[in-house]
């Protein structure tokens, strides 16, 4: 059904639509996150030259408190069922139908749950109402499978859309805290031959209080963002065993390693630079620490016996878990690429999650009488020097020289210690033991 | 005074000492985790053939209810003053003498506040009783500065004493919750040529509730343990101004880019893998997310006017504060090599805890009208993979292949998905637009 994802050469580039004007932005989503980022792109395009000041906003329409959602967004200038109390700019504009939200829109933003992201993207390609030029960003937090091989959904919306693979963008961000502007940091990562796409879209996002950082990595930062959740599930489950930040730290770095390992077998690469952003540690973190998916799996092993959907229902107030619905995909991988031995802690999780195992099988991954591991300097990345650092280094090293020092001298004898090659040494000598 | 430090091929290695009989182990300090650590060495030592039974402590000698505290240690197996509560192994054993605790010891670990060490080594120097094979451990979180330039602590023992530069032993480990066996993992770094001392390090360490890895990376591993108590104030002061996860995680990611910098910048070369293992990221995470300094800052921020030297006695029960003394020689450094430009939060960091400056000062760093960055693929570092994600990989292509499919296809285009060249394309067409 879907065409084949082809390279962003294979279409006419989003600059040459630029120069016949500004650029029209639509939303697919209006959830909570969905609003919050409406917020900011309509803010951003208000008065600019770039963007079209008019946003629209596909919104699933229903009923609040007597008004219509896209009345309540439209005329009150708030979505009061998903963000309530935050004032909306007035340039975002609510659309019921999903047809006349994208109709020629020239970058088209994904953020919606992601079990309607397929729907949606048949919905928009049967109607064929895209430019050619169109690009596409996702922000959803999933990933899907086929066949027993993991999909992301950029590529999932760039294949059905027959669009360039779109970007990505996600960080460390809490819809109410980010619509509140409270400070917070994403990372946009896109596709090979897309830089000048992501840039635009870093214009789109870049607030004073939230700041984008762009990344060549549109898989890595994927599936960061979708596979955190499963890491926050084992954070979860040793919260409710009673263990303390010692064995959180060790989860979310066996955690991190293994969406490294995921992302490289399943997808080529990974840059250290994605770990290192937003979408990366930051991330994961901020989901370990407070997220609602460690929550409630703390829960799951506190309140025995109850299953996630009644837990959710319990403790979420209508939002939704994400962790257990990725494992599960994330389990059917594994288990159908028999890489089992890759992924102690992703199984292990599933299991306590999903298979009725005492949730000590996550400790029993990590206590074992051999020593952990012995990393080699042949298997180890050294970090790039950064241009800014390298300059500084040269400067200091040249005012070190009129000293008559070196810098690689100083790191091993700082200034002003005095040769002691003619001192005694501190060694005793097997001819004149030290006396008791 | 010191010695220049010279490289471990300069010194008999540790392995031929080892072919004489077991390894003689002494620790130099008995505090908190001092203590919690001679409990794990001296486990591991007991049925050892490779370290002696014997293992010696340090105590510098005092009453606590009405015992010395060598008696409770020796007698009692407790440390009733520093870690009440935990039995010790029998094998530890306290001795108040700094000579005899140290008297010919083939290996040295050093757990003790960092102020104290200089006067331990020094003492030890004079006494001349360790062999020119022996090999030193730090166990101490902290970093010196001489004429601007940042010293580490495992360089100041290694050239006072003139044994080759000790490993580092630093992870996300809270000497209670270790002392309670609950789970925790540590990083060995190590220098150049001395991979075999480490994994000899490694086995006298590692416990089945207390994992290490082992890195060819000292300098990183001991920057990372010294600088996160920095990035830890920097966390407390926007608790204490009530930011939430986001703009922690903001300050936790900025906060490990400037301790790389500072590595790169005064240390020549850092390791990805450093920051992935349990000295960076996780260690880093654990004392934003709870640390006392997190907590004592944060305190800062909301009972304004007081000084740190107040809140560590109101709040820390005679633990010391190690975050505010390493932040003014982290500062001494950035002043006297003129790189306030690398250093933003360090700086401001600064600036709030020592020059008076509104809290707020943290987040205008964060908080610009310009994009955050944008990085280029040749700036970016690709991670290795690893040797059995790559059999892996190939394990899976070989199986695809046999169904006719490759694995660069499979990441385009999942099996099963039948071609769809022949489909009309989604886009519309500037002939015929869609009816609204």
């Amino acid at each position: 059904m879907e065409a084949f994802l082809r390279p962003a050469s294979a279409y006419p580039p989003l600059l040459q639509a630029l120069q016949k004007g500004p650029l029209k932005v639509s939303l697919v989503g209006s959830g909570n996150w969905g609003t919050a980022v409406g917020k900011i792109v309509a803010s951003n395009a208000k008065n600019s030259h770039i963007f079209n000041t008019d946003v629209r906003m596909w919104v699933f329409e229903e009923e609040f408190e007597g008004r219509k959602l896209t009345d309540w967004i439209n005329n009150h200038h708030e979505n009061k069922k998903y963000l309530p109390g935050f004032e909306l700019p007035s340039n975002l504009r609510a659309v019921p139908s999903l047809t006349d939200a994208c109709r020629d829109a020239d970058l088209l933003v994904f953020v919606m749950p992601h079990q309607f992201i397929e729907r949606a993207c048949r919905e928009l390609r049967k109607a064929k109402l895209l430019p050619p030029h169109c690009r596409a960003i996702s922000l959803i937090k999933g990933i899907g499978v086929r066949n027993g091989w993991p999909l992301t959904l950029t590529h999932e919306i760039g294949s059905i859309l027959d669009l360039p693979k779109p970007c990505i963008l996600s960080g460390a961000n809490v819809a109410n805290d980010v619509a509140a502007e409270n400070f917070a940091e994403a990372t946009i990562g896109h596709p090979d031959g897309e830089t000048e796409t992501a840039a635009l879209w870093q214009l789109l996002f870049d607030r004073p209080n939230f700041k984008i950082n762009v990344l060549p990595d549109v898989d890595g930062v994927e599936v960061c963002g979708a596979l955190k959740n499963v890491v926050a599930l084992a954070g979860g489950f040793c919260e409710g065993m009673g263990q303390g930040t010692n064995t959180k730290a060790a989860i979310l770095r066996l955690g991190v390693e293994e969406i490294k390992t995921f992302t490289m077998l399943f997808f080529g690469d990974l840059l250290a630079d994605t770990l290192y952003d937003s979408a990366g540690y930051a991330d994961v973190i901020t989901t370990v620490f407070g997220g609602r998916n460690a929550r409630v799996a703390a829960a799951f092993v506190r309140q025995k016996g109850k299953d996630w959907d009644q837990l959710e229902k319990e403790m979420l107030n209508g939002q939704k878990l994400q962790g257990p619905a990725t494992l599960e995909l994330v389990a059917e991988v594994i288990r159908a690429n028999e890489v089992e031995h890759l992924f102690p802690l992703f199984t292990s999780t599933y299991a306590v999650a999903f298979q009725n195992a005492d949730p000590q099988a996550i400790l029993d991954v990590f206590r074992t009488n051999r020593p952990r591991s012995i990393q080699r300097s042949e298997d180890c990345v050294k970090l790039k020097v950064p241009t800014l650092v390298r300059d500084a280094r040269i400067r200091i090293a040249s005012r070190m020289k009129k000293l008559g020092r070196s810098i690689s001298e100083l790191t091993r004898n700082p200034p002003d210690t005095p040769d002691s090659a003619s001192e005694e040494s501190n060694h005793k000598t097997e001819a004149t033991p030290a006396k008791l």
